[in-house]
């Protein structure tokens, strides 16, 4: 089976790379804390120390890192220069558009095809392939990585055509609409329980008919449960990342967002009061802690 | 079968009320503008001219007005006087908590009934009995009429319990959340169209996947295919209405709900600029014209 290269396996890229590798592909693996990729070597992945080495000539190389800056970091000439004509570069971070039209270019100068494909899916729903991917980039090179996704963690691949950013900005279009109903539902829950209304009942009640769905389900149940904290398997600052992006992308293309900036707000309160181990779900504390109750 | 009366054939009120003609029930239905009520007098109903004459001793009545006023002007001292001991009356408006704890305690002194029991529902979803009912007041008086929701419009019944403001509170926050999630969409798919991304792609891909479910699926569709005005089946100045109700609530209960105020503020601008037969979607207008888009 093919050999391709994976770079970042942090909470989200962990459960990826173990699924490509049990699904039998030779995975070379490159992680800036090395440590974190070792018992995906029992599994019979490679690591590797550079993001180059984790690149064949012609080859995939698929990376997931936690922001801009960093995905910037790993795409190295040197990385390029190996993947060479008739390489691919699968960025599946969420990034802003702009850099992955920005990397784009560079990787075409190369003769590297790069394909925007970020995941939408939390660790659990990585690990159990039932994550939703959408792309963006060369058809030809789209085709060609579609069963990595499938393998990796995707039920679902959406196709949003040529452009490197489109998959980005869609991207950030769901996280915006995730953290937007954080914020409803925790304004919402928190007038319930102020009126002695059980937030329990009015979840269910609302969650099983008109705001069926994975978001309002899921999510709902966290801030009923006040499961802020603990072992957030997306942190606080990654969603104000999120969230500083659609906002800069907002401004760049005159778009007032004023949702997208209460959130961004929440989310500001949550680091500036260094609330540790935060989910970005904590961002429903700032309803409720506004409404007296407490959490 | 049984004689009820109905007092209210408006938007929403009009099909409920027919289902019950049809289900077989003897309805006695009382309008205030009488001739919007007269092609159900040809279904068999006998139209009355005023509330109490709608009613019968240890009868039911339903009613189904626009606001808390129409409320109050139809909870005539001679209605409760004709349902008397053993009557019920069925309020299924959008009102306040308050209102409903109000006129629950006068119809007490009577020796009537009252249940709160609003609808979830447009009036499509209410003429197919798709809708959902949230009821609270008296135990019994809630099982007896269950039937006639059920015959009127509802798929679903969601008990609150025994106090008359607790179904208003939870449909307050049903149509915030709704309000609130077109609010969301129109920013979201705002930044779609400007970046370059198809809204409809955006909006297909969200709302068969995370944001699967009625409110998202339906109002999303008319967000992206602008239905903002024409033929309202629930008007820009009901939902102002029931804004306005969710932040007294917020108000009396010292709830600050900073999106409530959003979609508030964005009601009160279609109101404004006198917007011509607007839907309560045309809130989406906002987002819209404020990033120069055209509708």
């Amino acid at each position: 089976m093919e050999t391709i290269g994976f770079i970042g396996t942090g909470h989200l890229g962990y459960p990826i790379a173990e699924n490509l590798v049990r699904a039998g592909y030779k995975v070379k693996i490159y992680n800036r804390t090395r440590e974190k990729a070792l018992p995906l070597e029992q599994l019979g992945a490679v690591l590797v120390d550079t993001a180059a080495a984790a690149a064949e000539k012609g080859g995939v190389v698929l990376s997931l890192v936690a922001d801009d800056a960093a995905l910037e970091a790993i795409s190295t000439d040197a990385l390029l220069e190996v993947l060479g004509p008739g390489g691919i570069h699968v960025s599946m971070s969420t990034v802003s558009p702009d850099t992955s039209t920005a990397l784009s270019l560079r990787h075409q100068a190369q003769g590297v095809q790069f394909v925007t494909a970020p995941v939408f899916a939390r660790p659990d729903a990585a690990a159990a392939k039932l994550g939703n991917a959408v792309i963006s980039g060369p058809a030809a090179a789209k085709e060609r990585i579609k069963p990595l996704l499938l393998a990796g963690f995707a039920k679902n691949i959406f196709d949003l055509g040529e452009d490197a950013g489109s998959a980005n900005v869609l991207k950030l279009i769901g996280n915006f609409m995730i953290a937007a109903s954080i914020e409803l539902m925790a304004e919402a829950f928190a007038l319930a329980e102020k009126n002695k209304v059980d937030p329990k009942v009015a979840y269910e009640m609302l969650t099983t008919t008109l705001f069926a769905g994975p978001v309002f389900r899921n999510y709902g149940a966290m801030v009923i449960d006040r499961k802020f904290t603990g072992s957030p398997s997306f942190g606080a600052a990654l969603g104000l990342k999120d969230m500083d992006l659609v906002l800069q992308t907002a401004r760049r293309s005159y778009t007032p967002m004023p949702m997208a900036q209460l959130v961004q707000s929440r989310l500001t309160t949550i680091l500036a009061k260094d609330v540790h181990d935060a989910d970005w779900t904590s961002l429903a504390m700032g309803a409720l802690d506004d409404a007296g109750l407490t959490y």
